[in-house]
């Protein structure tokens, strides 16, 4: 592939935009980091709702083009870098697993968790997205059973989403720690790229009071 | 590719899977369908749940390949039939509108109509997974507003996700009906594969009466 994969990474540090730049690491991605302050609003000025008008962190911006959300950003960086393999290219038996997990994210998972931390109703089932919250944290379950990582063998970026993502909802309280979550995550939290990722997070968190 | 293309769609007639057989008949794709009764609840039956566990349609099977959730469906049979040219391919500049608006439907789009519906709050802007409904549908809106198709010029995938969600929702008046929005619909209901699937389900639908 011969174009520039130099991006611009939109982020703040200990937000939802940490996995994407864990994701940065573990590609040894070509780019820059452009830091929004959450703490002082810079998600919600102007200049940041034009990048992203949901006001959200990770966005991602590749020359003229723009992506948000994260399992989207993710799937895009990831395939920019098919020689470090944590995109199943197409053809690849992980690829159904690979979107199915990476959309089922912020379709089904995001929307029980936060049902769940606001103690409110899930909707009917054909109302929801989801069903119910049970069958959701069983099906979270049972993947991470398989191990070691989320498609099995193959360490992806469904795993830097998922690993990122299960850090603070464990830390919440809001799934049940089982053994398999926790040596799930103890694997994930020991790579390098996430430690070094952490290590300048919490500089940058620092830079920010 | 020369490997098998053929899939088997479950999907019922008139439900969230009518888009995913709208796409087999644009894609011309080679197929198998196993018809649900939802009104019979099959989708809450053991066998069906040991394929979703959501109990949810579409979800698709290739090989031993199992898909679920709409976007990842779209996205994993688009990409099977690249000469149709409904997945924009790695590179391409549609590659990331494309990724960011597949997610972005299940993500923000589906959890802020279903807020709405049930007119229930939707947290706070660091719980909730899209912000305010008025940002969500304002996105939509100038996004439509470009057209004529969801990325521009170019008719993908994402419109038929689009697409088939904006006409039910725009039914259950959900979502304002703006002359883009109406427009929009319009396209899209007359392209034939979109008319040739609502009669094949019109009829599916009469049989499991």
């Amino acid at each position: 592939m011969d174009i520039d994969r130099r991006i611009t990474l939109f982020h703040s540090p200990n937000s939802r935009s940490t996995g994407a730049r864990i994701l940065v690491e573990e590609l040894q991605a070509e780019h820059d980091l452009h830091v929004l302050n959450l703490k002082a609003k810079q998600q919600r000025e102007p200049a940041y709702l034009a990048i992203n008008a949901m006001g959200k962190v990770p966005a991602l911006l590749h020359g003229s083009t723009l992506v948000t959300e994260q399992p989207a950003v993710y799937m895009y960086l990831a395939e920019l870098y098919p020689e470090r393999g944590l995109s199943p290219a197409v053809g690849d038996p992980l690829r159904g697993p690979y979107l199915r997990w990476m959309v089922f994210y912020g379709s089904c998972f995001e929307p029980a968790i936060i049902d769940k931390s606001m103690t409110r109703d899930s909707g009917s089932y054909t109302t929801s997205p989801y069903g119910d919250y049970d069958a959701v944290i069983s099906a979270v379950e049972s993947q991470l059973k398989k191990g070691p990582w989320l498609l099995g063998e193959h360490y992806t970026a469904a795993d830097i989403l998922w690993g990122s993502a299960l850090g603070w909802i464990s830390a919440f309280r809001l799934i049940p720690e089982t053994a398999s979550l926790r040596a799930y995550l103890e694997r994930f939290q020991n790579r390098s790229a996430v430690q070094r990722t952490l290590a300048l997070d919490a500089q940058l968190a620092a830079s920010q009071i």
